[in-house]
């Protein structure tokens, strides 16, 4: 991705209005802002900026994953129906799923989860416990045809996934990769800005097991959460035997509901999926058995909808540092001959600096140029003014005095900024 | 990606034997090899070895996208059926594209190509000819029902795509902008040890205009290129007025017949699709044009498939030093104390030279992991042997000799040889 971007050139830019079709705060600040395109209900374009961001929450993710030791690969949208009515789910998920016959009368689907698939696959290339644990991830755009897709990135009908599966030999195993997969979820949602809770919630058609649910309170959310002020016990509304007044069940305290927007579940899926698909392994005592798994999902395209809808005034978006489109926007309020010349050489010490930039060069009021600073909602923003010579203005989005200093003195400043 | 990966953690390692149900052989060898895995005809998972070539395919692109002053964004697979109604496609189109009811009744389609969509969004930000010229690249998965996918990753159902839309003000423009991609294309092929041929061919449904495509010559390419081996004259078949041993109608040589392999395609559609779905520009005397366009695709994934049809011998794929999953495949010939910690000295040594690679360290005679580097095709191979002390081995890929020195030397060669 480019580090250097001019304005004038982007494609992109602010609207003067927000879009009358959106009721979602996330859809019309990020519309508004030239950060997506409204394709239909559920599904979006990413514009530049847009991307970036979302690249920037996939890195994030794709970091964390590394460092547990889980291998990326790249399974197909397009599914074959065999494949999916080993588990029932072809049936199962027929109301979210989107499934047609191809050209000569096959029936396909477009893959809303891929458990049935990474069974297949694991099941060809795992034959003994010597290849346990594994844990292999992707990154892929995934398709469920939901009935109400009015909440802009939160809930698409075609949306980026991030899913983890974990193979083990016994319970214990996946218990302990399951534990560290919560830690680096937590650590994933605090990079990006969010206060997630991790609570219980079902576990879908495909277990009676309970799942944990990483929720963020958020008027935008359409999950109502359980919990406790005191001692943190958090239940989706879905599975909680107590309602909000009543006393709850670790502290006797008096809980609490609020709406929360889910941003990652972790299922443990034990043999459901191996025993049908067949996926077994040898143990060291020549034993047969199936495969002991997990699954871990998190929405990158979400996020940034999450991101959105608590991080922003009225203004526009306050983009944490993590994702933050570019890292400096650099406003230049004349064009001048010598203010031209003091913005190459502050944009040149930038790269160097190895900082990224979006210059707004356009011809337009001071007035214009602020209010898309704020509307865009780059973290750090950097003013060149003819009044004041040698000095520079930066401010921070989120705080409310700028400050003035020399060009280096900025420069140190916002670089030390984000390597906090 | 990591940079450092053991084969025996690596999900995706060799088969004994190639697969049975492919009869292409980039198919036969990237499944054998532990880069693909096929779920259905035309429909492949890249295990991650597969991942990370097709990933270093799309950064040879992406650089010079950039370079073209291109801006990367990201359109969505699912679109309404409305829009390519506009343009006459959705019945054009039908034979291969993938249509079908969505729970609501409404259709829906899988784009196998984005012009509708692009022209759609262009429309509503582009207004002035000082917004002009334009250009928009993706690289988006599309969809296409192929009728017979028997080729492996050269003709997929589901495939990686690099899309690239220009729009200008008038015809003088866009030609200058086409050439510069066509030579960005070439560059591209070049980069990827490909020898790419830019020749006529049709227009395809939407124009009555030759286009250009890129082909290169293999026997398992799908189309016929009629050529002239004294004046690279060269034209696909389907529009050549003169057959092989005919005169050839630049130089009046003797015309020569081959099979190709499109990697390539760029199209001038001048106004229909924004006459169509009526995306204007205000030009400097305030009258009203329609945009003028042209769209440009290259396919990774067929790239990936292209260069294992042209790069490979009896023990498997050569990888061209641009696209090699890791830079460096060590072969690691015996588990002894001493032998591992010279190991681990030398991968800390390749890695602070900021080479990647891929350890086998797997307890397995010298025999099977040769054979099995052979099969995998990373260009530089070293090996650690305890006869000889303080001396690696190291060979590259497509040479028949190896060298022998000492790890500094080896990093030193091994860094030399992918700078060039």
């Amino acid at each position: 991705m480019k580090s250097f971007v001019r304005y004038s050139e982007l494609f992109g830019k602010t609207f003067r209005q927000p879009p009358k079709d959106e009721s979602s705060r996330n859809a019309q600040l990020l519309e508004q802002a030239g950060f997506i395109s409204k394709l239909m209900a559920g599904v979006y374009t990413y514009l530049p900026l847009g991307l970036r961001v979302l690249n920037a929450v996939k890195d994030v993710i794709r970091r964390e994953m590394d460092a547990l030791g889980a291998q990326e690969f790249y399974m197909p949208a397009l599914q074959p129906k065999e494949i999916w009515e080993k588990t029932g789910r072809w049936k199962d998920l027929s109301d979210i799923m989107y499934q047609f016959p191809d050209h000569s009368g096959r029936q396909v689907g477009l893959a809303a989860t891929h458990e049935e698939v990474i069974t297949h696959i694991v099941k060809q290339r795992i034959t003994s416990y010597k290849d346990l644990p594994l844990a292999l991830y992707q990154i892929q755009d995934k398709f469920r045809d939901e009935p109400r897709a009015k909440s802009g990135l939160i809930r698409g009908r075609e949306f980026s996934m991030k899913d983890l599966y974990s193979f083990h030999a016994d319970e214990k195993d996946l218990d302990s990769f399951y534990n560290r997969v919560a830690a680096s979820y937590l650590s994933i949602f605090s990079r990006l800005g969010l206060q997630a809770l991790m609570i219980e919630a079902a576990g879908g058609s495909f277990t009676k097991r309970f799942s944990d649910e990483f929720q963020v309170i958020s008027d935008a959310g359409e999950d109502r959460i359980i919990y406790c002020p005191s001692c943190h016990f958090a239940q989706n509304s879905e599975i909680a035997e107590q309602k909000a007044g009543g006393p709850c069940p670790k502290c006797h305290g008096s809980l609490s509901e609020k709406k929360g927007i889910e941003v990652g579940n972790i299922f443990k899926l034990g043999t459901k999926f191996s025993d049908s698909i067949g996926a077994t392994f040898t143990a060291s005592d020549g034993s047969t058995h199936p495969l002991i798994m997990a699954s871990y999902g998190i929405g990158p395209g979400r996020l940034v909808g999450t991101i959105v809808e608590v991080s922003n005034d009225a203004q526009g978006i306050i983009w944490p540092k993590s994702v933050t489109p570019f890292q400096i926007h650099l406003v230049q309020l004349s064009k001048g001959l010598e203010e031209k010349k003091k913005t190459e050489r502050l944009v040149h010490d930038c790269l160097n600096a190895g900082l990224t930039i979006l210059l707004d060069d356009r011809v337009a009021s001071a007035g214009v140029k602020f209010k898309d600073a704020d509307m865009v909602g780059i973290t750090a923003r950097m003013v060149i003014s003819t009044s004041n010579e040698n000095q520079l203005e930066v401010k921070i989005r989120n705080e409310s005095a700028s400050k003035k200093m020399n060009a280096s003195q900025a420069i140190e400043f916002v670089k030390n900024y984000y390597a906090e």
